[in-house]
């Protein structure tokens, strides 16, 4: 069992190149939920979405996130009426936030609704969201507490960063699974994505750091900071508000405590000394590889290298459904 | 002020000819809301809707409900992870329920969600559900209760019935200004809509059948009935359930204590002296007309007509919104 711990866009196109090369029904997804917001009235889970759209062949390539030639009529009409219409949702993407809320409503947990529709998708992979308790990333900066999708998608992560914090992390537990998945997995893979927002509420729920520390499975990381910056998205601005250099020794550290291996980018290879200078890592393996997910091969070449960083045989059996 | 009792499709098509000859901020239009459901855990009320996408401008004169060129991606993927897709929303369409829905949760009533859909939708007439209580049709069959949308959808009307109840009309109030609006009418028109489960419900809520009864408004109804038929859906069959003859005298009769005027189509001028010897209105005026709605200028006609009927001027002025 291959346990993979996940944020949004590239922990998707992390998965779906890893499907093609380890057998789908032995790969488990941890998935943030730190991201998830009410948007009218309807429960959105951004990276559970794009876990599960990339791993049912459905995720748009072209946006990163929601399904593949969708429309935005119904978002169109909102805008219409009044309602706010900053954060986007396809028309197809609206079916998946319209059945979880009537299923959470109905009383199923954020684990039982992620599963049912993974199933309905014919996903054979597990999709576990790291808690079914609320816990919600905060991002303070001069203008005020955002949530993630406020800072992220309507401030477009053009406000300054202050500090971030998970809140409700407190009260969590881990989502049912989750533990044991850690525990007795083979290998674990923190996939390459933003270690504050993305992989911190995951590391912020009580048990799950411990569990990383505890596992006998190797854990390797993939740097999501190439050349000195975040290959998409504000993880540079925040790991800089969290005090952490935006650098292979920064990913480093943000996984001090459970790394054993971190791959990173072969343009970054002469950040090696640095990293294993910091002497916080006296056993940690570095790996270098090309980690740009540009096309269909580099997913599956970047599965390939970070398998066999950890030791695990990759097969080359295709998955029931396509990397895109 | 006119008001006018309405259901669905017919009544939509019979607002907007309304709308071009009176001033639309004259007109209240009291709504049935027997029909509504929850449907993947929104709240659709198909008749409040008709009417306002019909006094809106964006009904779909193809389909009689919904919104025009809508299109059906959502409901595609619904039924693609095995939700229930009998019961089809559009992608514009969705819109609406969503809104509803997040603002009911929030608190407002239903009065106040029509009120605020119809002003973000710069409808200047009044639009008011008969009750913000919770009025349920429900269609007895051989197969068993059904509500009315099971029936009338996903049955397709073809199944026999044998009964029709109003679950909840016991306990349900008027909804703010329907009373005020029926006792200060100028005129009242009931819309050609099934009197069962269009009008029924409505008159089912305690004390609006009465205000009818006392209104000094002279009160007009339009049948439904041509040729002894309905002209569309399932009135003829709910009518014989109900022990009604299917005919302009069954009009008459399901309206007999409040009716003043009962217009009717060319086609029935030979059942006249049928409704007029049934005793039961001895004051009942009849006044036929083309009824038939098959075009823009036939809506404006019957509009025309029913004021005239009524004693009421009707004016030339455009509403702001095309007829379709």
């Amino acid at each position: 069992m291959i346990v993979v711990l996940t944020g949004g866009t590239g922990a998707a196109k992390f998965m779906q190149g890893l499907q093609q090369v380890a057998p789908a029904r032995e790969l488990v997804a941890i998935v943030n939920t730190g991201d998830d917001l009410v948007w009218w009235g309807l429960h959105v889970s951004p990276d559970v979405d794009s876990i599960t759209y990339g791993l049912a062949g459905l995720l748009s390539s072209e946006r990163g996130w929601g399904v593949e030639r969708d429309t935005f009529e119904c978002l169109a009409r909102m805008r219409a009426m009044g309602a706010p219409a900053w954060f986007s949702l396809g028309d197809r993407d609206l079916a998946l936030h319209i059945l979880r809320t009537e299923l959470l409503a109905a009383g199923q947990t954020l684990t039982e609704v992620t599963a049912h529709i993974a199933k309905q998708l014919a996903i054979q992979s597990s999709i576990l969201p790291m808690s079914d308790q609320r816990v919600e990333t905060r991002v303070a900066t001069p203008a005020g507490d955002l949530n993630f999708q406020e800072y992220f998608v309507r401030e477009r992560h053009q406000v300054a960063v202050t500090g971030v914090r998970f809140a409700g992390s407190e009260n969590a537990r881990p989502a049912p699974g989750v533990l044991d998945a850690i525990a007795a997995a083979d290998a674990i893979i923190i996939a390459p994505s933003n270690p504050i927002t993305s992989i911190g509420p995951i590391l912020a729920v009580p048990g799950i750091r411990n569990a990383l520390q505890e596992t006998r499975a190797t854990v390797a990381a993939i740097s999501p900071i190439v050349g000195g910056a975040a290959v998409s998205g504000p993880a540079g601005d925040l790991m800089r508000a969290q005090g952490l250099p935006v650098s292979l020794a920064g990913i480093a550290q943000a996984y001090h405590d459970f790394l054993d291996v971190l791959i990173a980018d072969d343009l970054d290879t002469a950040e090696a000394s640095e990293v294993m200078q910091s002497n916080l890592h006296p056993d940690l393996r570095l790996h270098f590889c090309n980690t740009m997910m540009t096309t269909p091969e580099a997913k599956v070449g970047l599965a390939r290298e970070t398998l066999s960083a950890l030791g695990v045989a990759a097969g080359g059996a295709p998955a029931p459904v396509g990397v895109r």
